[in-house]
């Protein structure tokens, strides 16, 4: 049986703020480190060890897969750090306030935004300063696989590169796995593993800070899932 | 010309308290938790950018890598971590304290433990249970390549292997690089760089939480050292 572990990082500073966050790099708030504290001490009783720990580039999961391994009693596993497992870009409306931004293009719109599969939010064109392109944490991607925005579906497919090249593979051999990311990255992924339509995933919340444990046969199938 | 960043730990719980420490994976005190954090800062204010991160298997000096990588606004590089960067084994002496060892062995001895190359302290045998055979973190080790005490001499011998396979290479390939690691692993590896005699060795410290900055020639040998 293979056991895979998903921690969703805790409330950050924008979250408390009401902002559009997406890959801008904001940090945890006092209440998200508690958080991810917290779900580390719930891991250390469930007695789960890994093998293996893999985070995005974004520092609130970074220190969220830090602080759960610490409480855990195992920060010396090997811990891989990669931008497929970023929060989705929020295009244009990152650092733009949530409730302003209903104001300025109607309920309705935003709502599309947030909640539709296939949507894309207004795009950060490459020139613009706040694109992610001029950041150095992305200066070894090639330019063209940067976004400047994406729905749940674009976020799907770059982050499942890395679950068929490192995830999948870890599980395979017999690895026990955390994940440390963020809400679109894990739903991204939780919708490959658990087969859930297009239709029904934007209604898969994963509460911040409770470890999800999936219990998976050795094909990867679904045996079950629960939160610690 | 290639860089190379050495960060030693600051003062641990057991600092603090005059135990010998070794492989006891021991928590930074606040003190310790300052002095990475001012690390980090002058590494900022330096604009040094790591490509990588080294760090060992104990949780002092993987702290110390977050709060440098944090400070500088680096958290997401890639940081591999290696039981080879650990600090020396310090044998049966461990979670001893340094006063009433000195007093029941003597201080001439204590000083020959603490202070000479090639002199062994007391071993621990893989039997007893505070033996770093039992650990979960060595497991994937061979039993026979895990300490039961160490000299500097033996220290250098293991962390070699980790310089050859995996800091020199970094190097090599242009990237800069930080190592985060302990009084003797970074002594060890300060010793093959600089090209330090058995005799010299032991009176060169590295000072806690002061970034030491290596210059080296393309062919790894030694422009310059100096301290941030």
């Amino acid at each position: 049986m293979k056991k895979l572990v998903f921690v969703r990082h805790g409330l950050s500073e924008w979250n408390a703020l009401n902002l559009f966050t997406g890959w801008e790099d904001v940090d945890l708030s006092d209440k998200g480190i508690e958080e991810a504290k917290e779900a580390g001490k719930k891991i250390k009783q469930a007695n789960i060890y890994f093998d293996v720990a893999y985070t995005s580039y974004l520092k609130r999961a970074i220190k969220t897969c830090h602080f759960v391994l610490e409480e855990s009693n195992q920060l010396w596993i090997p811990e891989i750090k990669s931008w497929r497992l970023n929060e989705r870009h929020y295009g244009a409306l990152q650092g733009l306030n949530k409730k302003e931004t209903a104001d300025k293009y109607g309920a309705d719109q935003v709502q599309q935004w947030r909640r539709s599969y296939d949507t894309l939010p207004p795009l950060i064109s490459e020139d613009d300063p706040k694109s992610a392109t001029k950041e150095l944490k992305y200066s070894h991607l090639d330019k063209r696989s940067i976004p400047g925005g994406e729905n749940l579906k674009v976020t799907l497919e770059r982050a499942l590169p890395f679950w068929e090249d490192e995830i999948a593979p870890s599980l395979l051999k017999g690895e026990t796995v955390l994940v440390a990311a963020h809400g679109n990255s894990l739903r991204a992924l939780a919708k490959h593993i658990e087969g859930i339509s297009d239709d029904d995933i934007m209604a898969l919340e994963i509460p911040t800070g409770q470890p999800l444990v999936y219990e998976l046969n050795d094909d990867l199938s679904l045996i079950k899932k629960y939160y610690l």
